[in-house]
């Protein structure tokens, strides 16, 4: 019996997008607003799904309190109120876009999470603006 | 022309998880407060995936009224207000996880289903969360 | 410069309603499917609001922080994954009607709350229907 | 580096369901108040959905802000605050339900979408009724 | 003990604005695409609000099953699916704005509520622009 | 005629809790990691409350097509993409705290609306920790 768990989770950052290899008014012409050198912010809203057999003994494909805590300690606690730019090595040298963000978090869960599991990982950065990764 | 139609419909009902197999003790430790003897409780939200060729004379998947009275008749009016443990057969002997529930719901739907359909059901046991069958 | 803050928490639980001073036949007739011998249950969602001046230094009116803590310790951990009506001494003797759970909540957190400040809250049992107190 | 990268846009409409080559009666039976001559109406919700592979330049799939200009120029322009039977091209002989709401978007969306992108379109008609081209 | 209990709901419905003392260009003029002799419409959502004491006896300020049951039948059936400038006799006369068609529930509802209870409605014409009556 | 209208809006900035009275150190005891030197970041989410007497002309408040653009010229224009403390002027040497934010904002748009509005701004940093001037 093959199926899909998922749990939400969310942290607040700032960021700016950049690419050190253009100009400032390359970035600015390409990354508008969001390349502002001040940094903005947002609340990023997080939802990983995990897909696999469920546990006859339980009847959990897995434990969400323990995706909770792993989520909580490898992604939370790493970004939550940090400047990603700034604050992160994950982001010193790679532009934090949704789509990078978002394949970042999912390269960090998939080491920590059992390899009979799939994982998919969907990130908000607003309510209207979001990314799946893998597609 | 393939498309997906998708009905919402929520429930409220109060379940514990419990493997008669293990000590209290055990499940306990395994279900933490979800084991708790004297039950707690959910407002189950449902989403019901439809997935097939669009009817050419109605441009209709499926008349989305006539599956929220299957949804209505066959989940709303067994498990709204109950307790899935003590209230239904379906979880007589089968422990009311989220991936159980679901499994029973798609089975239930499944049955009433014309079967030129697909069928996927998603369960929200709260907001942050929820599965999804098959996956 | 007189404010109001405001922080949502949530907890999951059972109830029925019933009034023992009444026959069974009567509590099903004023209660409905509410009032299942076996329980059923909800996510309550609860929106704490507080009112007063902001303090200089901190530009804060409250910590949120700390009103947040002290949901945690006085509500969430006294409700959630509890039957109300078997688990908690609130509700031995009164009927968990949202009204009543709005009352209880407001008056655990009027002890526990400087009194400079006003209090509110409004108890979620779905997203369709919830109450507030005070009105 | 594979990752779909959604937008949420949003146009208020009427419409009315009606197959022609039906009688009246015939409409009312199968449509039911959907059918209504005087037309009803929506907040209809869109969620596109892109997919493709991450420009290594900009760390983007697509410039969301590019996307929702599109979205803007071609969708909310044509059907925002219309009658959909009578003031549009696309539904002036064809049925507007929300199945065929759904791929008149796609494929005018797809018209102007690079090639090298993978599209579906999920639209709203309201937050319990939706639908999703293609499936 | 008062309190506050609040009920939700909803209907879809089309509707134009216009001022028939206007010409037809002041009318395009002050209300811009909202006048569009065709209609459109909207999912309206609904907050009915319920001010009193709690009965000792039920602990209900009003049984929300009735409330519910008053706004399908004196709000939802009436407007519902419907043309509100051509199918209802509320707006034949009536501009039909928001702050109109709040105005007309409070009144229809207050008819049938107990004079012992306080009234408020909340009416969302999309869920950023909405309007309250009373203020 | 007494009635409110609300307009809902956004914006995301980034921001630090930072008192330059104080030491770092009380600073990081005081404000947490919200004190981050570096900067974090939300998505600020708007709630524009007017209320006063409708207009019998158009059946509106006030236009919310006008209440819109000046929260777009006057809020959204100041402070989307922004960092607070560094790119505004306004918190230059004022806390950006949600309570202060919200006051200023309150300072900004009485400005601009007519006299016979009263005004009340709800802000949300996060969709579970808000606040709302005046209480």
């Amino acid at each position: 019996m093959r199926i899909a768990a998922f749990r939400r989770a969310h942290f607040n950052a700032a960021h700016r997008l950049f690419n050190p290899d253009w100009s400032d008014e390359k970035n600015r012409e390409v990354f508008g607003p969001c390349s502002n050198p001040n940094y903005h912010g947002h609340n990023y809203e997080l939802e990983v799904k995990v897909v696999g057999e469920v546990d006859p003994e339980t009847g959990y494909l897995i434990d969400l309190k323990t995706l909770k805590d792993l989520i909580k300690e490898q992604i939370e606690d790493r970004f939550d109120h940090k400047n990603l730019n700034l604050d992160t090595e994950e982001f010193a040298n790679l532009n934090p876009t949704a789509e990078h963000i978002c394949h970042v978090i999912w390269t960090i869960l998939r080491k920590h999470l059992d390899e009979r599991y799939e994982l998919v990982v969907r990130l908000y950065e607003t309510p209207r603006n979001y990314v799946e990764y893998p597609a």
